[in-house]
């Protein structure tokens, strides 16, 4: 992990977002922050040359409409045809059947390397029937999260990042589990599209993609953690500053002294 | 107010909002540090089910276009018919037609629960004449705060909150006056606009809307002075970061001790 | 500059900005906290309304389409009609295609009075040969910066800032070089995009758009500085809601004091 955050900083990734009109300007900042480079662009007319040129590229379906999906698929495609990354954060998917719709139809026309949400989002794209409230997520049904991250690892055939009390990341044969994080992540909004533009930003600088998620999911967890630590962090708003401010500042070192990651048991 | 509070972080109501690109990310952590559950969702495709399922539904025309007005009252006539509150935020009235023509299209085809502007914007949605500039407050003319907000809410049928040095909010009957706040909201982009979201997250957990509306007026107004009043908060730059802190951190005995709520004199 | 600084707090000048949706909270911000009154308006329906009324109209093309860009050339027509000068922030011009037309469409139809950009996104426009990567500056070619904005000065007949480590201003005459700022900024999404907001605001109280350039451009670096020696700006995350404080507490003489101008030399 130590080679990818110094690879990241000596490299700065361009990471080519298409996201939700909540989110931009925090991710952007995350992305700054870690020394990864950011876009947003989102018009058809430019999405295929942008995310050609990028490391990764971040579908978000936060803020979604028609014109953007279809924005979403001729970037996906593109970035399919250039061998770039593509990482897909179905916000929301089973909150309104537009959404779970549009998360399937990206995920059926763009080959997608990684699928990072919340357990009740990931439940509604395999049809597993689970309740979720808006984009928040809900309880887990029968399944435990990792036998629901291998799951639908296997069904969408991607590497699938479930993030929650612990994350968990699996290709569907062998994966993580990272207990980093805090808390306050679930008062800060975005913490979620962040994370999964910080996994785009991993997989720019190492091609095992598995490994750059469980890296990416490591620093950012590590990361929050420092942030809650800090004097003066008391509340959302300090969280989210601090929460910069050590993307910005995390070692190599921080990461092994404070990482807690450990595999995850084949389930299936 | 005491319960009302408490309500909102035990129920964590879904607040759906179609507001402006200027403000979605800061009432969003807005929204989370008080322990609403935020969602931003603008498709026709998926509004109606969106507001179906919320604790209430805010409406904002800050960057409105015609797609987006005719969304709103997509959502608005769900949420009607499912009886979800809806609230609306004029930003702007006045200082376009079109600002004006869309606030006033709005409250013809959707039953608005609750208007919230400033003293200028309410004027114009009811033909007041008052000079304002952009999207900010103006002076009033013959008429004083509560009689304007009297009349408007005798004029359009609802409840009127105006917000500047003192807040009032009225059903044209009966109402209050809320003398908390801090000069420092102004030099926030999009202070009021987190406020009228607020008032949407207060009137998920009372039925009363009244007093959901005095109840919000007084919490976020506490919280402003508490925020105002915190080590190191020298500038719009900390106080928008404390202001999120302490929504989070306010508690009923906070209001209860800060709070200064007067009964509106009848007027009419 | 003292003069101008006072008469933005005196007056506070309605800039109209139709800008990126990464950087609208945080310009609205930045102008706010400067004692500027920010309005960000996109529709076709309003823009000539809003720019026809405003001190200055800024166009920014972070997260263009087309439509948006049609929106553009309406609001800096009416802008042109009324005497409102239009600053242009051509955002990653070069980066595709699509962005590097429309910033020279929006140069065709639109008489602009000031460019600011950094140093590849001014090239990219002149046709100067300078590889950029996606928002971001690259290594200027041939030309060294002061002589780069000589040239696009003269080439769009426009006054031309290009700002990275110095900044400089020219109308392709006369012009000057401003030494303030700092790297910080480089780490802070929307840290150009807000400069270019200011320099709107500075032109909408002073008519010489070149000393009003100038002054914003000392004002802004000079604020950037003082954000960085905070106690407890650590990173990022603090930097930027420092600049925010700092941007609403400089006085004329922290400008006359740490501000470092110097003018530039003549080079055609």
């Amino acid at each position: 992990m130590a080679l990818l955050l110094q690879n990241m900083r000596d490299t700065n990734p361009l990471i080519h977002n298409i996201t939700n009109v909540v989110v931009t300007n925090f991710t952007a900042n995350g992305l700054l922050a870690l020394g990864a480079s950011p876009v947003m662009a989102y018009a058809k007319e430019e999405v295929a040359d942008m995310a050609r040129i990028a490391g990764a590229l971040v579908l978000n379906i936060g803020t979604l409409n028609e014109e953007l999906v279809e924005s979403m698929i001729v970037a996906g495609l593109s970035a399919n045809e250039h061998g770039v990354p593509v990482l897909l954060d179905p916000v929301g998917a089973g909150a309104t059947p537009f959404r779970t719709a549009s998360a399937l139809r990206i995920l059926d026309r763009v080959k997608v390397d990684i699928v990072r949400g919340n357990a009740a989002e990931v439940a509604q794209i395999i049809g597993e029937d689970m309740q979720i409230k808006g984009v928040d997520a809900g309880e887990t049904g029968d399944l435990n999260i990792s036998q629901l991250a291998v799951k639908a690892a296997h069904q969408l055939n991607t590497i699938v990042a479930i993030t929650g009390k612990e994350d968990v990341i699996t290709d569907g044969r062998i994966g993580w589990i990272i207990e980093n994080g805090h808390s306050l992540l679930t008062k800060v909004t975005g913490a979620g599209c962040l994370l999964t533009s910080v996994l785009g930003a991993f997989t720019a600088v190492e091609n095992d993609r598995l490994t750059a998620g469980m890296a990416a999911l490591a620093v950012y967890g590590v990361a929050a953690e420092m942030a809650a630590e800090r004097k003066g962090t008391e509340g959302p708003g300090s969280f989210q500053i601090e929460l910069l401010n050590m993307l910005f500042a995390i070692t190599p070192d921080d990461v092994r002294q404070y990482g807690r990651v450990r595999p995850l048991d084949r389930i299936f």
